[in-house]
C-alpha cells in the first residue's frame, strides 16, 4: 500500500456518507489517503495522537469533518503544523451554520482552511492541490478535472440550447 | 490558602476583564477558586492537563471562557467528568454568536453548561450553586444574594415611584 | 421509591420524546429523578411552585426543556438557588435558535446552564456530574460511560479500517 | 391622580431611557399610565403580582420591556388576560434579536403583541389605540398625531424640494 | 349576522390554513369576525380601503397575516388608528424570519403588534383580549380558556405521573 | 427567430426548474429571451464572454441565477454595463441566505439588482419592465398582468366571502 | 429644468445622507432625477400617488430607500409597472438585515430589484444602466465610469507595488 | 529579489491594513510573497490574469481577501488549480457574515480554504504550512512559532498566577 498523503478524519460515523465523496475524489486524482473516525470530545487521546503523529507518519494534509460544536479541525490544528482543512457538517437544527462558525472562527495563530458546508469533495480537491505542488501527476489530474468540469457544463449548455427548457427538464426527471 | 473548588480558565488574557467578574462573585460567595490562562489551540497540552487533573486536584467545577471558535470548554469536557460551564466571549465580528454556538452545540455524551455571552457572573453563581449542594454556607450566601438582588430592584422601583422618570434618569446620568 | 435528585420539567408533552433520552440516561447512571410537565406560560402557578419547593423536596438539579420563547428554565431559576439546566427544544420555524437565545441570554444574577438544542442526554449527564460530586457511585458510572463512549468510537474506527468506507456504509444502511 | 390605564414595566432601570419615550407618548395622548421596574427573574413575586392584579387595579394594557432572555412580557401574559405588549430592548451582543425572539415566539394560548426593537413609542401608541376603543378623546388624539406625522414628513419633503439635498444636509448638521 | 369586531386579512389564500385557527379561536370566544384576502402588493387599492374603512365599518381590531416581505400589517397600520396585529407566516426559505422582521421593525409612529411565526391563534386571543375590555362575556371566555389551558397541562402532568414516560409516549403515538 | 432581449443564465442545470418560471413569464409577456448554463467558477471563460458580448449581441438585460457562493451575477456585472438582475437560489443548508448575501452585497460601482430567493418570475417581470421602457406592447402586457393578478386575488376574496373558510380550504385540498 | 427620468424617494430624511450619493452619481452620469421624502407608513397617500403617477410624469425608474420594516419599495412596486429599485438602509439594531429582507423577499408578481445595504451609488448606476438602454450618452458615461473604476484600482495596485505596504498605509493615514 | 511563493491579493486598498498582518507573518516565517490589489468586480481582467498566470509565475498559494459579496477568492479559484485561501473581511453592516458566506459556500469542484473573518495572520500561516511541505526551513519556523505561541500563553498564565487578576488587569491598562 502506498504511503497515505492525506488523512481524512471525522468526529462520527454519521459523517461518513458525506465524507466518502472526499475519498472518491482523492482516489480519482490518485492521491493516497487514509480515513478514520476520531472524536475531539469522545476520543480526545486519539484525536491528539492522530494530529501530533501525522507529520511523522508521512501525511501532508489533514481533512477534518465535524458538525455542531465542530472542534475536531481546531484540535487537530492545535497539535500539528501540517495544513488542516475543515469540512463543516450540516446539522438538522442550524443547517450547519454552527459547524461552520465553530470551525472557521479560529484564533490567531492556529489556522484551519474551511470549505463549504458538507463540502467534502472540495476539501479533497484542495488537499490534492496542496499535494500537487510536489507531484506533477496530481497537478495534471487536477487540470484535467477542471477541464472536464468545464466540458460538462458546456455540454449541458449545448444540450439546453438544442432541446430547450421543457425537453431538458423532462430529461432530468427521467434520470 | 484554601483548596480551590472552582477553576476558571480562559483562552486568552483579553478575556480576563470579563472573567474578573466571575472571580469577584465567587469571592463574595466565599467559594475558593483559581484562575488561569490556557488555550485549547495554543497550549493544548496545558488545556488537556488542566482538565484531566482537575478532579484529583480537588476542583469541583470548571468554568471555561473563550471567544470565536470557542473550543476550550469542549476540550475541557472531553478530559474530565467534572461539570464544565462555558462563558462565550463577545466577538467584534459576530457579537459572540460564533462563541455561543461553538460552545453550546456539543455532541451527545460530552456536555457543557453554557451561560449568556460574557455571562461571567452567572457562570460563577451557577458554579457556586453546584458547590452549595455540599456547603450550607455557600447555599446561604446564594439565598442572601438572591434576596439582595430582589431588594435592589424593588428599591429602584420605589425610587422611580417616588421621583418619577425624569428625576430618575437625571440621577442615573449623574452617576 | 428513592428520593429523586434531578427534576426534569418540560413546557409541553410534545417535548417528551426528546426528553425521554434524559430520563434513560439518568436511569442508566443510577440517578433517581422525576419527570413532569409544567408550563411557564400556561401553568405559571405550578412552574413557580415546582421551582420554589424543589430544594425542600430534596432535588439537587432541575432540568427544564422548552421551545420557542423558552422561558421555563429562566422562570425556574428565578424561584430557586438550585442549579438549573436548560434544554432548548428544536422549533420548526427557527431550528431552535429562538429557544436557545431565550434560554441562554439570562440577565446577570440568575443563571441557567444551557446545553445544545435537543441536548436532553447532555443535560442528564451534566446533572449527573453535579450529583456525582457527592455520590461516588454516580461518579464511577460517569467515568465508565465516558470510557464506553471512547470504546465505541474506537471500535467504529477499527471497523472502518478493516472493511473500508464502502463496506461500512453498506453496513450502516442495513441497520 | 387619574386611574392609570396602561402599566409600563421593565426588567431593569437600564431600560428606562428607552421606555421614557413610551411615557411621553402616553402623556401627549392623554392616556393615564404608571411606570415600574419589576424583573421576571430577580423579582418574580412582584412580576407575578403586578400582572395578576393589573386588571383589578383598573389597568387595561400592560407594556413590558426587557432585553436578552426577555421573559417579562411572557410572564406577565401568563398571569393576566389583559392585552400585553412587548418592547424588546436592544442588546450589545445581538442587537436585540435575542430579546425579540424571546418575546415574540410565545407558545399557543398566551399571546404577547411585540413591537420593534426599542420601539417604546410604538408600544405606547398601540396601547393608546386599544384604550381609544372606549375613549373618543384618545381616539381623536391618535388621529391628530397621525395627521401631524404626515404633515411633518410632507413639510420635510417640501423643504427638500425647495433647498435641495446639499442645503438640507447642511441644515441637518446644524441641529 | 352580528357586526364583526375583528377583521382578519391575509396576503394570499396560501395563508388561509394557518389563519383558520384564528377564526376558530374567535368563534370559540364568541367574538364576531370577518375574513378576507387582500394583498398589499397585488391589490393595494383593496388593502388601503380595507384599513381606511375598518373603523367606520365597526371593526375594533385588524389581524393581518403575510409572509416574506410581509407588508400587509404595516400598510394596514398606515391607513388606520385601530390596533393592528401581525401574524408573520412561515416561509420555506427563511422559516419566517423574513416575515417577522418585515412586520415587527415598524418605524416610530406606526405600530404593529406582532405575535409568533404562524401564531394565528395567539393573534386571535390578543384581539379578543382587546375586545374584552368592553365586553364582559368575552373577558369571561378568555379567563375560562386560560383556566382550561392550565387544566389541560395539569391533566397531562397527572397522566405522565401515573403511567410514566414510556406509557405516555405510546399513548401519543396511538393518536 | 426574434432577437433575444433578455439573457437568462444560471450556474448549474439544477437551477433550471426554478428558472423555467422566468422563461414562461417572459414568453407570456412577449419578451424574446435566451437561456443558457454558464458557471462563474466552472466555466469562467464562458461567463466572462457571455457578459462581455451581451450588449453587442443585442441583449438589454441579463438575469443571473446562482446558489451558495453565488458569484455569477457579480461576475456578469463586472463585464458589462447592461443591467444585471440576480436570482439567489435556495440552498439546502442555509435556505438561500448565503446566495442572497453573495449576490446583493456588491461593492460600490458594480450593481446587481437582486430579487427574492428563487424569485425567477419576479426577475422576469423586472426585466420586462426594463424592456417595456422602449416597447409599448410589453408595457401593455405588464399592465394587464398586474390587473389580472389583482383580479385573481379579488376573485379569491369573493369566493372566500361566499363559501367561507371551511369550504375554501376543502376546495384547495381537492386541487 | 430637464425632465427627471429617475425618481429617488426615501422614507425618512435620516436616509438622505446615504442617498445623496445616488444623486451625485446620477448627476455625474448626466441622468436627470428628482429626490423626495415619502413614507409608506406615515404618508401613504403620497407614497401611493408618487408611484401611481410616476410613469405619466415621465419617470423611467424609481429608487426607493428605507430601513427596518422597509416597505417603501414594495409599496411603490404595487402601484406602478416601472422598474423599482430598493436600497435597504443600515439599522442600528440589525445592521440592515431587517431592511434587506423586508425589501427583497417580495411576493411573486411584484418585483423590486435590491442592491446592497446602503448601496445608494449602485442603485443609481443600475438606474442609469436602465436609462442608458435608450440614451447613448448615458451608456457612454457608464462605460467611462467603469473604465475609470478599473484605472483607479490599477493605479492603487501600481502605487502599492512601488512604495510597499508600509508606505501605502502611511499614505492612507495622512488622508 | 526572491521568487514569491505566496500571492496576496485584495479587492480594495481598504483591506490593506488587515492584510498587512499576513505580509508580516510571511516575512517572519521567511516565505517570499507579493501583494497586490485586484478586484473581481472592478478589474476583472487583472483578477483573471493574476490567477491564470500565478502558477507559471511560480506562485504556490494565493491568498485572496475581500468583503461583502466577496467573490475574489472564488474568481481566483476558477482560474487556477493552485490552492486558494480566502480571508473574509469584516463589514460594517453584517460583521463579515456576508463576506464569509460569499467565500466559503463555493460549489462542488472549485474549492477555497477560508479562514476566520479578518484572519489575515492565519491565512499566512496556512500558506506557510503549505509551502513548508517542500521547505524544511519554513517548516522549522512554523514549529518555532507554535512553540513561541505556547510559551507566550504560558508566560501570561504564570504572570497571572503571580500577581493576581487585579494586578494583571492594571498591567494591561498601562500598555
Amino acid at each position: 500500500m502506498e504511503q497515505p498523503l492525506v488523512g481524512i478524519i471525522m468526529g462520527s460515523d454519521s459523517d461518513l456518507e458525506v465524507m466518502s465523496e472526499a475519498a472518491q475524489t482523492l482516489e480519482r486524482l490518485g492521491v493516497p489517503f487514509e480515513v478514520s473516525i476520531v472524536s475531539a470530545h469522545r476520543t480526545p487521546v486519539q484525536a491528539e495522537e492522530y494530529a501530533a503523529q501525522a507529520e511523522d507518519r508521512g501525511l501532508r494534509v489533514i481533512i477534518a469533518a465535524a458538525g455542531g460544536a465542530a472542534h475536531l479541525a481546531g484540535v487537530a490544528a492545535a497539535w500539528t503544523t501540517l495544513p488542516v482543512l475543515g469540512v463543516p457538517i450540516r446539522t438538522s437544527t442550524m443547517g450547519g451554520l454552527d459547524s461552520l462558525l465553530s470551525m472557521v472562527q479560529m484564533p490567531s495563530g492556529v489556522p484551519v482552511g474551511v470549505v463549504s458546508i458538507n463540502g467534502a469533495k472540495n476539501a479533497a480537491i484542495l488537499a490534492a492541490q496542496i499535494v500537487a505542488l510536489r507531484d506533477a501527476r496530481v497537478a495534471q489530474g487536477l487540470k484535467e478535472m477542471k477541464r472536464r468540469q468545464a466540458d460538462e457544463v458546456n455540454a449541458k449548455a449545448a444540450r439546453l440550447a438544442e432541446i430547450g427548457i421543457k425537453g431538458y427538464l423532462e430529461g432530468m426527471k427521467k434520470q
